[in-house]
């Protein structure tokens, strides 16, 4: 790749940039718009829809950008919880590794890749014209003194990571205790999830459950909420959602005025249709709800924190494969396809969604290896000889590569989201994090290893010290869609942080492996040898953080929840939050929504439900 | 190696073992012996030293045998605990699966192995001076079908040594369950060991660890012993022992009439020097109960077993590298050396012992490379021309490879306990349990890969089917040992049992990995691709004994600590245990014993301790 062909890449880049955010600027101010830019706003009132028309709105302005920024991390947890807070920190703290990096590369590193001959000497007569190669290390003479500047960098950006990694697990960390201590009192604090209930013939569920938890856990155990089987019931809630929006569709089409009759007959049957259905909702919720249905599995909830913390850190039952306890989700973040699914379909899903993604990770060297080509546009023309013809060299080279490998990256996430989803999670964050990582893999191995085999080194390089890839599956938003655009659906509070952490290390060690190989190739044997404490240091460094901060991410220790206990003991209305405890696990499918016009009485259950 | 070195080897052992055998039948029935062989019985005075003599006491016999083997499981539980009979259960285990292996491997695979002609012909004219390879698989004819012999006796084995390792595990695991509940209450049942005590400048260890528990363990709590630092103190009373052996020593030598100034003149000598010495150690360990001598460690007992299992599951404080707590060993298992061992010395003992124990296993590769040479006594007699008039071919190829091999294997274990021992183990059972893994791991790999790559593929199978080397570390007593001569120093109530059965499903895939080599190279690829699902399912029967059993093998579960500590309730002596407690962890080095007979003052220390 030519000079040239980058700095075509940067203008084209630019030029867009400008472009969305000249657009964006004006979007965002027409009213017709708000729904889409500030729904919460909208939601909570404080945004009026209806404004009078004027010039303003038709001028790109900039203020919101500082206005973005400018929101306090306190602004941000209390609008969008911890997890946003810690989002945020990630952005910042890849822009912290990003600038360091990119500085001592543009500015040290460069320079003396430049000044190197082993390639070309460069032609400062006509720099558009140089090869990108003359910028990279492949530049620099073998067994040259020069290298040691390299040295020195690999050295420095790993302390500097390691120390931003150290203050940011550490000032998370206690962000995470403190909004755990400030939190109100919440369903899952409180309630652990139950699975392998062995339940004995002539007995339900829920008695076993009632008799275990009271047997072995006589002061602290409250309520419990046992799961049935809901999928049929969620078929014809879907089925009676879906007729209903078709109902109100065709309500609402006032087109077709031609066909009047025909409307009032599609009206008609579409409402006869989802009486139907909506009775048999009724009949089958008063169905699921009966002992025959229940699973073997239950919420149950502790009348503290503590309590529910012990239950789940011990093993309960002489059978290891019994009374299986974990903590439980949050109410809303609960998943509730896999409860109903076997053990045999949930392992059979594991198989093939790991099967899946080695598949989709191989397949996708197909589009990198295009771009690979593209690159190379010698080859190129040899092949299609017509291409000189149509395209400059520039936007073939420099600006078409990256976005064929952008177009391919962005459908990664979502497939590796749904491969998660049928991966047999219970919850919405555990299906988020395992699609996080799984995405985070798939860029490492195929962003890195498959360019390694051919491109510069420098360019490498670059990939791992740039920060950019690891936020991606969650580098969708800006602080302003946080606070006005997304409500957060769950709150795991920082539980995504060891995510980045992780991957930050494996990038240090990775890069240490190159530098390695680098240097070895490069003849200057004392510098590799003398990388080799990096990984190592790197590594204790790793596992001291394992050590120090990681359980604090896995579940609270004695000291918080017996603390945070303490002060529920003056809390007026705990009495009515353990009330609600007995119903918030209830399956959403159980809280009837009626959409015909049938009256209040479909909406009463034939039988109570056996739930505490 | 020929059929008459193996035979010439089988009759030198045979004979060393019926000589064995007629020696300890004569020398264990003479009284003078009794200390050896019976010291149990000696102990309880149940075995009556001086007999008269009578012709009997010279004419071996029998009938201990039949003795040793009709003791019942229930004799040997309640002589030598759980630990002896899981051992015995090894061995019978062991002796099984070696009886199927053979009985297959005799009657079936070698007949077959025999008739193939790959190599030779079997010469039935000249039995003895047929190589022993006309008897392995090597001689099976290239693709020929009577590898499907060998085919289902790989099922065949592995579904039999799976079914034998299930019924075992269930076996103990209830048996552990049994001797839980059948079991007194025992101080290391309700007592954790809490290290990394945070203490606050001006505050003591042993009042940091009062407070503590008495805020987050209120209804629980018990007591607790400080852990101090007594090296000094230790070696002191080490030094005293030494002299005051010497002071019996030299009292009861009668043989130096001649110099009877000089022995009067060295008893005064090392008398006056012994009652320096505990003159010395009273005063150190005085000194060393004062709260500055205490360590960052200390056991605390609770009041009940479910108490303290709560205590150890759970992360205590917010800082998780403070208050570690981790289950108690029993007082007499308590290795105390590395409790004053500071962090780094530890991290650094330990990097040292994982050099040595890899550089041992390469070293050893020495001694077994000179057997591989023995066994290929052609090549020796080229080197050393007049080994041949010396010794026998037979004795030299069939006997002496293996007497020097396990003559080398007997420094092992000694070896790998020395170096667990200074691994940073806090009990004696910790270091044993580290050192029969090291011991097991090193087996694998110098016996069978070191032999993997010369040996006949026969021979390697027999290795790896022969569980003889399995309980090996173990292998050096039999129940006669266990009941009359062994008092065991600490009970793990069965904890080694999950080694076995590792290492057996180790053997089992290693089993299955040379199987579809051999089945590869004899060109069956049918049987070597159906084999692959034996090490699959083998490995998810591992991993459901992981879930269904191991979980037991670590701690007890809630329902069974729950129940024990409920029968504790009607147990009139449990406060008498209880106020016992508060001494059972303390260092033996405060439990003076005085030499000297300088009277009891010494006995007393001067201040008194401050644990509770």
């Amino acid at each position: 790749m030519l000079v040239s062909a980058l700095l075509t890449s940067v203008g084209i880049n630019s030029g867009l940039c400008v472009l969305f955010f000249t657009l964006y600027s004006i979007l965002r101010k027409q009213p017709s718009n708000y729904e889409v830019y500030v729904p919460r706003l909208l939601a909570k009132g404080s945004s009026n829809r209806r404004r009078r028309f004027n010039l303003e709105m038709l001028i790109p302005s900039a203020g919101w950008v500082s206005r973005a920024w400018k929101h306090s991390e306190e602004d941000l947890l209390e609008s969008s919880g911890l997890d946003a807070v810690v989002f945020m920190r990630v952005i910042t703290f890849s822009l912290k590794v990003f600038l360091f990096a990119g500085i001592i590369g543009i500015f040290v590193i460069l320079p003396v890749n430049a000044g190197g001959t082993e390639i070309y000497e460069i032609d400062f007569a006509d720099l558009p014209n140089n090869s990108l190669d003359v910028f990279t290390i492949s530049n620099v003479n073998r067994g040259s003194h020069r290298l040691w500047v390299h040295f020195g960098a690999v050295y420095l950006v790993t302390i500097f990571v390691c120390y931003l990694l150290y203050s940011e697990y550490k000032y998370i960390c206690v962000k995470r205790m403190d909004y755990f201590y400030s939190s109100k009192p919440q369903p899952h604090q409180f309630t652990v999830l139950v699975r392998s209930i062995p339940v004995s013939a002539g007995s339900t569920v829920g008695d076993t459950v009632e008799n275990f938890f009271k047997e072995f856990h006589p002061t602290t155990y409250l309520s419990h909420t046992v799961i049935h089987q809901t999928s049929n019931l969620c078929r014809l809630m879907d089925y009676a959602k879906k007729l209903y929006g078709r109902l109100i569709h065709l309500q609402s089409d006032s087109n077709q005025e031609k066909n009047q009759q025909r409307k009032v007959d599609l009206v008609d049957h579409y409402g006869k249709r989802l009486e139907n259905v909506e009775e048999n909702s009724r009949l089958e919720r008063s169905e699921v709800s009966m002992a025959r249905h229940e699973l073997q599995a239950a919420f149950v909830s502790f009348k503290s924190r503590y309590g529910a913390a012990i239950a789940f850190h011990m093993q309960q039952s002489t059978n290891p494969t019994d009374w299986l306890l974990e903590q439980a989700p949050e109410p809303n973040d609960v998943y509730w396809p896999f409860f109903s699914a076997s053990f045999m379909r949930r392992w059979i899903s594991k198989i093939v969604v790991v099967v899946a993604c080695i598949l989709l990770t191989i397949l996708f060297l197909i589009p990198v290896l295009v771009v690979q080509g593209l690159t190379n546009l010698n080859q190129l023309e040899i092949w299609f000889p017509f291409l000189k013809s149509i395209l400059t060299i520039q936007v073939v080279t420099g600006y078409l590569p990256n976005l064929i490998l952008l177009v391919f990256l962005k459908i990664v996430p979502p497939v590796m989201e749904f491969l998660s989803s049928i991966q047999g999670y219970i919850s919405h964050s555990d299906i988020q994090k395992s699609a996080c990582n799984k995405v985070l893999w798939f860029m490492i191995w195929n962003i890195f290893f498959a360019t390694v085999f051919s491109g510069s080194v420098l360019y490498q390089l670059n990939i791992v010290l740039d920060p950019k890839n690891i936020p991606s599956r969650l580098g969708v938003a800006v602080p302003a869609q946080f606070i006005n655009v997304y409500e957060p659906k769950y709150e795991t509070a920082g539980k995504f942080w060891p995510i980045v952490h992780n991957s930050m290390i494996f990038s240090l060690v990775l890069m240490h492996a190159i530098a390695v190989g680098i240097f070895t190739i490069k003849k200057l044997s004392t510098a590799s040898t003398l990388i080799f404490p990096l990984p190592v240091l790197t590594l204790l460094f790793n596992e001291y953080c394992r050590k120090r901060f990681l359980p604090n991410f896995i579940a609270y220790p004695a000291e918080v929840l017996i603390k945070k206990d303490r002060e529920d003991q003056d809390d007026a209305t705990i009495a009515e939050f353990f009330d609600s405890l007995a119903i918030t696990y209830r399956h959403p499918a159980f809280l009837a929504v009626h959409h015909s016009g049938t009256g209040d009485s479909l909406n009463r259950p034939l039988l109570s439900s056996p739930e505490t």
